[in-house]
């Protein structure tokens, strides 16, 4: 039988990537927080353990961290000037996010190979470097969308989407509901 | 064997829900274009019929259609004022998209049941009353991240990620590259 490509659960809970990291680049502090705040929010939601960002962007860290300290979790946004430092001193995978490269599910397998694992989001223009410095340019469909689609979607193949159920250190969760909303508080908390 | 639950690509092949439409409540013209032109292309681009929007927003609506015309397909986006009655006379399953809901891949497959779905993404605010008119309620993780990112992951259960290659009436389409960029061009379009 064949490792998971898509993966049903069992095979993606085996192969699942422990450290997963998300850097985007090309962030324009004031003209795009909405977006660059859904990159964060998504990539803390799918389990990445941290967002580096570039540039620094003192607001959007602010506001995940105002997240983790009501939901939980480990999740930080680094601010970082030098993008290409990192890529070259990552030790895993660097996974670059394009509508021009390969589809993503034709790679997943390989990508998961070597960890930790790098995702790349890019904002409007992206230096061209970025797709030498990439140990893989995946594209999830190959189409204009969005990066938080595709932030999505690489970050469930790579470690599947959560279940329910408080995270550490976590002041409230929800308790899933059919209809309507519940949500739940730790009353010792601090 | 059991029915797929996030299936691998020939158990979601199978299961492939043909019409899928999405519906976005909520919308502020002027206020999240680019939020909400991130739904409709990531609504596009994982392979739904339509989007219909409310309040309509012609800005929005041509600039898909110009995606359109460039890279084909039937996409289209409709503006609607009154979205109840859309919800009230659906023939097949709405799913209403909210952090508070069942976990997405514990309900997908009788999801898939009740053809066509209708996948309702909230804006800001969203009535209470459309707790109760969808058929399910689904989270995609249990915390605050984007509409954007439980749109692309719900429609990836339903219909799962399209290969490359050109769609029916499209100008141009990419041929994925391990590194750089290739975009074919159709040389007889009209």
């Amino acid at each position: 039988m064949a490792i998971a490509s898509k993966g049903s659960n069992r095979k993606r809970a085996t192969n699942r990537v422990e450290d997963v990291r998300v850097l985007r680049v090309g962030h324009r502090p004031g003209r795009d927080p909405r977006l660059t705040t859904h990159v964060a929010l998504t990539a803390r939601a799918l389990g990445a353990r941290r967002l580096y960002l570039h540039p620094a962007d003192p607001a959007i860290a602010e506001r995940l961290a105002a997240v983790r300290e009501r939901w939980g979790g480990e999740f930080e946004v680094e601010g970082i000037q030098d993008y290409r430092t990192l890529l070259r001193t990552w030790p895993g995978t660097i996974v670059h996010l394009t509508m021009y490269g390969l589809p993503l599910d034709r790679v997943i397998r390989r990508i998961r190979r070597d960890r930790p694992v790098l995702v790349v989001v890019g904002g409007a223009k992206v230096p061209s470097a970025l797709y030498q410095m990439a140990s893989f340019n995946v594209a999830v469909g190959h189409e204009p969308h969005s990066e938080v689609a595709a932030l999505a979607l690489t970050l469930d193949r790579l470690m599947g989407v959560p279940g329910p159920g408080p995270r550490s250190g976590a002041r409230q969760w929800i308790r899933p509901r059919a209809h309507g909303k519940s949500l739940a508080e730790r009353k010792d908390a601090p």
